[in-house]
């Protein structure tokens, strides 16, 4: 390699503190291995790429054309039309593409890709026209813009996932989710290198599929609001022109109330039933004791089977509380006839018939955790929702799973909980071949509290957080770097249609019918949406609530809360020396003091305003709690007493009420301030210990 | 009427400047008649919706479904899932809707209503579903919103449209605009009552609906970007679920070559034929002297009239050069043999054929001034890019017509231009009868400089007041009430997923990578898009040149810099008297002339922002001029002379000069400070005599 001599050799899975600066540039998700020179590659209007190989497919022209499209967007280079309509026989082509076969859309498909640009041009190698597609999302990562043109730095890179199975899943039933909305999601999963789309497509709230066998599904389950085959073939077409599977979900024998809406007869209790509109467990179970079930479900399958490609079916199989069955004789006397002691047992029967369809018709399973037990196929795959453990149970006895417990991102977790959160820690005890079995992840989009207008603000940045973490190698881990890439890599993803970024302002905009928004925003820097299942604990939610409130604009990972928690945890373990982060503090508490005077009048603008304004005199107070604490901090005065410090704890206790449905992101570093102020008397105040986060994990 | 002893009663037909405050409210069509009273209408979370009538159509459920959806999301509230499915028999209902019939989607249908708000409640009465859709777009215009609740005012509203036609035009040829594009443009469209989607789907750059009888057109004719027959459908479902015609335009026998590409048999000039990607008039035309050509067209038409229920069809007919005719012996033979002198006149032997085809199909034939001849049946309608002149002379002679000149909004000048624009003025000399041949106007977006990203910003919001001269009376002219309404309306429009407002802080991002966009939109406050044709004529752009640089993020009716010319017009009228004036001017001129420093390093992050650096240094330079004269007037020096005004007109008019395709606004008023400061001086001084806005109307 012709700078291997000028390039300091650099693969980024040494671990983060053992090297100086790990060379992640601003690439999400890192690859495997990197080697960096001194020189650059200049695009300019005569840029032309070519595609040559086995794996010259279509797919890969059409690749090779939303690049170049990409490319010209941000740089304002004007292409020739030819650069997007002749991408074959060019000799002189500044890029060449070149792929060594069409890429299969199956677990454990060859992704990798081998980049390498030099002054002279640029190659991009792969095994497969899908590792192809990954290496232009890299290559696109790389671009360098400046008033003098358009660059990419002289790089070495060799790529390859380290987990096949890279997923995020969509609820599409809590609140329907137009094909647009899924369409630009697929693009954002395809720019950081995802490779399943998970569609829950049937759950308590609603049917979405158009099904011919039994139209009654779409017809009285969904609304109105389903896909038709034509847009799910459509959907299916748009992933795998990105390489990306998608596998549909039909969720049984619990979460059942859209399918006895429509089929009633399938019931373990009396119905009618109605489609569900608010959320939580319902009691609406298919009765598996009945023949008429495995009748419908065969000519079901065998559909669905037909219209979705991939070869996975994922049957659900969660949170069946099992009570429609206990309180039905029949199905009492069914269990004790065969034997089953508990309704898990006999959801196990009903698994083992499910499987017997969808094998019959050419799929492989997957279900949550609960479709588990020993004796099942080995081709069957966990999920698991409850968490690594269990997994690894699995794996143990020879079943594969992918994680998603600590991937719930509808729970409003910080991005580094989830991307510090590895299906395969260092330390598993899992023998190469047991570790061979987990097969990655999915980041989970339950849609209880998401529309179409706000879904992409939960689901990005911070998918592409989780997407590293399946994606590179397990010692990439730095959190500082992740969120200075993921802060690029955000802003990217606007360009693909994403409205993350975009809809936070115009939300804003819609409640105080004004454009000047700035204290709206200064006070959405330091709140989050209440975590995990709060929200809906303080405040009954349906299907028809609005998702137009502060909560909903609200970031999940507020940027200036989270900068300043970290400059104050800098500063105390600094022994505030740093003039720097001291004026940072300063300057970020007197802000957000000043801001409840500057955001009254809009507050006042709207009901949905007025729920905030005790969260803005929150804001109000802490602060001036804080700046209190900084300036004796900073001063030669004599440490605070506990009189001093009790009373502000107090305070600082009751700011972390949350008012509709939000928190105050602050609270913790300015008690931190306020202990350190009054050290050494906060030592026995129990105010000033750190606390430990309770609840995580998911339920649906 | 309860509140009439209280309110006054004020018509807006009574001209603006009549009556002390024009009685517009925030609405945007101003009604027919509008009487205010003096109490509002509380809702709440009980809100309730009553539907009755024989027009309670499934069109009005879902209209009142929309409407529902779109009251919580503004106001917060938490309705109750009843709320949204239970429209029926509910006799305490706080609003209730009562449609006459089910309305047909045709020319001079009942858009009537009659809303109705007391203290007890909201009466919403039509004739047709589609009058009560309309109703229901004020009603939410009326939304009232503070910390206390939501209020709608007491008022009494009679309206109904001023003219039957009012469209806008989009081309779906020169770029391809996916079907959410063409979805959420028609939820604009019904939001300020428009009724007609003039769908421009055959040009040269690209045939865009798919067609079972001839399916090389989107074949060979789209590079894959079409409109399958569902999405066809689909469009034709959504638009006429808001009361909105679908009119289709194959234009034909010029703009030809995505059809000859297709079917070269049908040219007039050997081919092959490729898709055109650049912009202008091209040559090839379809040849109307060979009989084959009308075997096409035959099921052509017959597939397309299927297709569309409208009852017209569009056909374009416009720009033909007649080149390829004349080059053509045969063609100039068979015109010789015919008598036809010119090719307008073969064109019009064509015309007669394509009608007789229409006919047979069930259609009537719309299309461009040049289809226009005596003797053809006077159910034909004519839309006229030429001018108001050749609409009336149609009109005069038994035709009916709509005009689309002055509301080419491609063209980018300001929303007043396009505003003050009257289909059918007071004084035109047009007889009751002929007058009502003019059915009304339509917006036209061609496509060359938009993309999905930025065809929304060109758009809206300067045709919800082309949407208000179609619909509203006549005298209904206050310009400055026009943009207070439009600035409301615009950010309500946001809700349908319009993109016009968000996307331009997204374009900035991307351009600098940055979050700190705001000295980028401090320059975008003062610069717009070269104007009319001036675009391609500074640089060549074809189908695929980015429509991402700064000219495409700027607004086409700047607000700051509007602002500011008023401000400067105000002060100058008012003898420099006003502080406040004063004040807001040299505020303005002082943050624009300090935004040089503050954005330099932003316009180093790209070549695509360098390539406006010269705007920027012209807006220091022009605000460091504005300043000067500024600081004379309002001195008690004495006022400069003729030497020291030349240079500084030399200065402004050097500012005119157009950099990446944006032409600095604020160089006018400037102007007018400078020259009033040299006054009388400045008598003489060509630089300050006012010049005439040249080049309108359009070509397409």
């Amino acid at each position: 390699m012709r700078f291997a001599a000028l390039a300091i050799f650099m693969v980024v899975s040494v671990p983060a503190a053992a090297i100086e600066e790990p060379l992640t540039l601003d690439l999400m998700p890192v690859p495997a291995q990197i080697e960096l020179g001194a020189n650059a590659f200049e695009i300019d209007a005569g840029f032309t790429v070519a595609i040559g190989g086995d794996g010259a497919t279509d797919r890969l022209h059409r690749g090779v054309q939303r690049m170049l499209r990409r490319l010209s967007d941000r740089s304002a280079l004007f292409f020739e039309p030819s650069t997007f309509l002749e991408l074959e026989d060019r000799e002189d082509a500044a890029m060449a593409v070149t792929a060594g076969r069409a890429g299969k859309l199956a677990v454990g498909e060859d992704e990798s890709y081998r980049l390498t640009i030099t002054e002279e041009g640029i190659r991009l190698q792969a095994a497969t026209d899908i590792g192809a597609l990954r290496g232009l999302e890299t290559f696109l990562q790389l671009l360098t813009l400046d008033e003098s043109g358009v660059t990419i730095p002289e790089v070495a890179i060799f790529d390859e996932p380290r987990f096949p199975w890279r997923g995020l899943m969509i609820d599409s039933s809590r609140h329907f989710m137009p094909v647009e909305v899924i369409k630009r999601n697929l693009d954002g999963m395809a720019a950081v290198k995802l490779n399943v789309l998970h569609w829950h497509l049937v759950d308590d709230q609603g049917f979405r599929v158009e099904c011919l066998a039994f139209p009654k599904l779409h017809e009285l389950g969904s609304d109105g609001d389903y896909y038709t085959r034509t847009q799910i073939r459509e959907v299916i077409d748009y992933a795998a022109d990105r390489g990306i599977r998608v596998v549909p979900e039909f969720d049984l024998p619990g979460h059942g109330t859209a399918w006895l809406t429509a089929y009633p007869e399938l019931s373990s209790a009396p119905g009618p039933y109605e489609i569900e509109r608010s959320w939580g467990i319902f009691d609406p179970t298919i009765n598996p004791t009945i023949e008429k079930t495995y009748e419908f479900l065969d000519p079901f399958f065998a559909e669905m089977a037909e219209l979705f490609d991939d070869d996975f079916i994922h049957i659900g199989g969660d949170e069946n509380n099992g009570k429609h069955w206990l309180a039905n004789p029949e199905i009492t006397t069914y269990m004790e006839a065969h034997g089953y002691d508990e309704p898990l047992a006999l959801q196990r029967y009903f698994n083992e018939r499910v499987l017997e369809i969808l094998t019959k018709y050419g799929k492989r399973m997957i279900g949550w955790d609960e479709i588990f037990q020993e004796g099942l196929p080995k081709n069957v795959v966990i999920q698991s929702w409850r968490g690594r453990e269990s997994l690894f149970e699995a794996a143990r006895l020879g079943y594969s799973g992918i994680l998603s417990n600590g991937y719930y991102i509808d729970l409003i977790h910080p991005t580094d909980h989830h991307y510090l959160n590895d299906p395969l820690p260092d330390n598993s005890d899992l023998s190469a071949e047991e570790a061979a079995r987990i097969l990655g992840g999915e980041a989970t989009m339950w849609a209880e509290y998401v529309s179409p207008e706000t879904v992409d603000s939960r689901i990005w940045p911070r998918t592409a957080a989780i997407a590293e973490r399946f994606w590179s190698p397990g010692t990439v881990r730095d959190v500082a770097d992740m969120y200075r890439r993921l802060d690029h890599i955000s802003l990217q993803l606007e360009e693909l249609g994403l409205q993350h970024e975009r809809n936070q302002p115009m939300m804003l905009r819609r409640l105080c019918r004004c454009r000047d928004i700035a204290p709206l925003e200064v006070l959405l820097g330091t709140i989050e949406p209440v975590k995990v299942y709060r929200r809906g604990q303080q405040r009954k939610h349906t299907q028809f609530s609005p998702l137009t409130r502060m909560v909903d604009a609200s970031w999940p990972d507020a940027a200036p809360a989270r900068e300043f928690r970290w400059t104050v945890a800098r500063l105390l373990d600094g022994d505030l020396a740093d003039p720097v982060d001291i004026a940072s503090v300063r300057g970020a508490l007197e802000s957000w003091q000043a801001n409840d005077t500057a955001i009254e009048e809009i507050l006042r603008t709207s009901p949905a305003l007025a729920e905030v304004k005790p969260m803005s005199a929150a804001l109000t107070e802490v602060s001036t709690i804080g700046l209190e604490a900084l300036g004796y901090l900073t001063s030669t005065d004599v440490a605070r007493d506990a009189d001093w410090l009790r009373p502000r704890i107090e305070r600082l206790e009751a700011a972390r009420e949350p008012h509709g449905q939000t928190e105050l992101m602050i609270v913790d570093p300015v008690t931190v301030l306020v202990c350190a102020a009054a050290f050494p008397a906060s030592l026995t105040e129990p105010g000033c210990q750190p606390e430990e986060e309770a609840m995580t994990g998911g339920e649906h």
